[in-house]
């Protein structure tokens, strides 16, 4: 995949290095970057070489937000028409809407939260508007003591986007989540770790990605990856399901394909206290109980 | 609007300081001031002089609860007949129901969860029963030293109200939520902040109200209305449906509608570098996405 | 009801202590432990002597999660069907899914989850999968110094279960949830504590059970054994609903059966300051509005 504002590097253990890569932009997002961001996770889902993502910036910032400087349309919308929810339903996938009315980021954070292998931001300066954002799709966020992160919509007459209404009180809670919207503060790092946003702070870029390249390899070195598709994706559905039993419908059938597949072998290397040789792949999962929306 | 129960002012920023004010009864509450409360948060929604709205309690107490010196029906019930679940929702709004039978808690909140400006809680002692619940639909809690809060209901053998069980997980998560309901304890400030149901606790009731009243005016000063108000929606309903392509569709219309209204001049001016001039009006957003459940 | 897996307890308060009961095998889950801890949370709904439940492990572990040394299909699958979704709805009550899909773990996560009693885990050691999961849907988690908790399905190749993916990021977020099943952590107590996982940690089984049992007693003595019910099954059910107004509609029913039964008598004793004397039964509630989910 040919990127021009993304750099990606993948390790030999399959950890891939998604780098936001506009420095001298302080890697500000565009149309351009939505696109390759949005296919680089919804392809990493059939690539099994890639076993998990970690997202960081070129240079001193990790994503600046939109760019305004583009001038013009920035939000990409055709002014010309002005659309309804009918058509946010029935024509999500009509161009006249996917490319001129639908949210980037939106169509960003929707691929990140499809995505079946763990996702890690390193966030290694500032993160404002949809650099924020992009984040909260991401499993875990790690942040270096530069970070600035900043839900900073209101300050420019606009809403909040990218579906972060949606994922930012489940990490949050509701009302750390309303004070950060509708101040548009600027939090620095160990603010957004006391308000639980980032998971931990580190002291340099370095540090950042070491501890974000270890996480990754932590949720992926002898584990299947059938097992980790099921429990990212379990944990992002299930629990926005009405009622448990929903979740336990989805549970048993997860069981059973996991169990009749690498858990076999995960069991079986547990009781000979050798590590496991998975064999499961997650670009063929048994059972998907989320269909197309995934 | 007249009122009885309340004391209201309007400031010169937008902020309108509501007093829950029967002093003499710690401010206890009354289906009066349950019909006030719910005609003031419905009508602010139409009153674009009011850019947010503070509430706190006259004298020592902020509310303590329902008034159970009123005698006869505290709980304005008619006992002449057993209501179903049918009722509650094909009758909701017949007067025999409304009036008879509707938690009067409840009416209250629904009406402050659909208000669409900020609206703080400034805690300035006593808050129980009720006058706990009530503050959860409320966007942010202070609090000052004095307060005391409590979920009090099964001290007399009375359920939560007011959608207190809807909020309260949202906010403090649900170990500490089912705590604090099945224990009825009385929690202090710093007890309230340490389990995250209060933002911060102030020294006294001087510095509780500067620091909501300035709260509020970060919430709106050089703030879009329409922006504010769709950022609070968006937060509070957003979240709690099924999958975040949900909430894709409300943030696209709602970027496309503040895109081409409010930030453009939000664009311009923070280009230009001068204070934005926004012309929307909160009573009348382009769009609404929550149909007439606002 | 004899149980050969559990010990049970029930003290003059009505407390009912559960003790995991395999010491020799640190108390490893077997299907008929499953069996056993389903009927027994079922059972005490109407069970009117039972005021609330504490679950223990004996010996130095809490639960070290299913037995793998039972051999053969320890997961109780029946491979020669491949399950499908419409088996999980249509089916959930024929024994063919009962008993040889359904996951064990959820059947008994799903028993405590309806359970009308405040139901308190005593983590007195290691607690690890199922051992884990089954305290989440318990009210309230205590931890000893000794316990150990890890959502360790990872390393085994099998998914997370027992509806823990609904359960967990209710109680602790969603980025720790994702963090400890990704990375099949075990978590030591304070660590669990800090994440928002137990309420407490105690210097060691004594304690443990001395506070867990000091619990259930301040969330039973001089309650409404109605109210109770309701309080508990309001705060996990109405918070998973899509509006606050549907809250509204059982809160308002709620209030209403609870008014016109034992709040009458707690509003009176309250007046007249003595403890007050309720005569309602949780195994007769006036009102289901969940109908057989529970």
């Amino acid at each position: 995949m040919t990127t021009t504002t993304l750099a990606t590097q993948l390790d030999e253990q399959g950890i891939l290095l998604v780098t936001l890569d506009r420095p001298d932009k302080l890697n500000a997002f565009t149309v351009e970057m939505a696109d390759e961001l949005e296919a680089l996770f919804r392809s990493a889902n059939d690539d099994d070489a890639i076993r998990a993502i970690v997202v960081t910036g070129a240079g001193r910032a990790f994503c600046a937000g939109m760019d305004l400087s583009v001038g013009g349309n920035v939000f990409g919308l055709d002014e010309s028409q002005t659309p309804t929810m009918a058509d946010m339903t029935d024509r999500l996938h009509d161009p006249a809407i996917e490319r001129g009315v639908r949210d980037t980021g939106g169509r960003v954070t929707l691929a990140i939260h499809d995505c079946v292998k763990p996702v890690i931001a390193a966030i290694n300066g500032p993160a404002v508007g949809i650099g924020a954002t992009m984040t909260l799709a991401m499993d875990i966020r790690l942040a270096s003591k530069a970070a600035r992160i900043g839900f900073v919509f209101g300050r420019i007459g606009v809403t909040p986007e990218a579906c972060s209404t949606w994922f930012l009180p489940r990490i949050v809670g509701m009302q750390t989540a309303l004070e950060w919207v509708l101040s548009a503060d600027i939090l620095d790092a160990d603010t957004a770790k006391a308000g639980g946003l980032v998971r931990s702070v580190h002291d340099d870029r370095d540090a950042l990605l070491v501890e974000a390249i270890g996480l990754a390899r932590k949720f992926t070195e002898h584990r299947s990856p059938v097992a980790i598709a099921y429990a990212k994706q379990m944990m992002r559905r299930n629990a926005a399901l009405p009622h448990p039993i929903d979740a336990h419908r989805i549970d048993s059938l997860a069981m059973f394909h996991s169990s009749v597949g690498d858990g076999k072998e995960g069991v079986a290397a547990f009781l000979e206290k050798r590590p496991p040789d998975f064999k499961g792949k997650a670009s063929a999962l048994p059972f998907d109980p989320w269909g197309d929306a995934k």
